[in-house]
């Protein structure tokens, strides 16, 4: 499997750990997503800030957060970090 | 830098070696996308389906692939995939 392949079942199964199972499909809360950022992004970004981004993205209105949020969240903020 | 935030770096790199710079955004074209594909999923998937894939997914209406439409892409061929 190439580093490319790796990297994306990585962010995959990463996923899949943290949220929970929610009928057909695995979905994070608001709580977890911020520790999850919080965790991952701690040398980079403030707890303030996390808000923000949490505030502004337009989830699909159900206050979960699914995979595809999920993905352009974390790529969202990971160019913002770095 | 945690196996995670690897991953995500990992895949914005690739993203910006293989997208030509579109004055202040980069972008892959329908061609490279197609090629790209096949080179990473060559034992999991034939040409045919990713003619499919990229006729199915809803382009912004200008050909071209940006950085979410290639995230979005490319984690629903994985998923399919494996």
């Amino acid at each position: 499997m190439s580093h490319f392949l790796d990297s994306v079942s990585t962010i995959i199964t990463v996923f899949h750990q943290h949220a929970k199972e929610d009928g057909d499909q695995s979905k994070f809360n608001r709580r977890k997503m911020k520790e999850f950022i919080q965790k991952e992004f701690a040398d980079a970004i403030v707890v303030s800030t996390i808000d923000k981004i949490l505030q502004f993205l337009e989830w699909d209105g159900d206050g979960e957060i699914d995979f595809n949020e999920f993905l352009l969240l974390v790529f969202r903020v990971a160019k913002a970090c770095y």
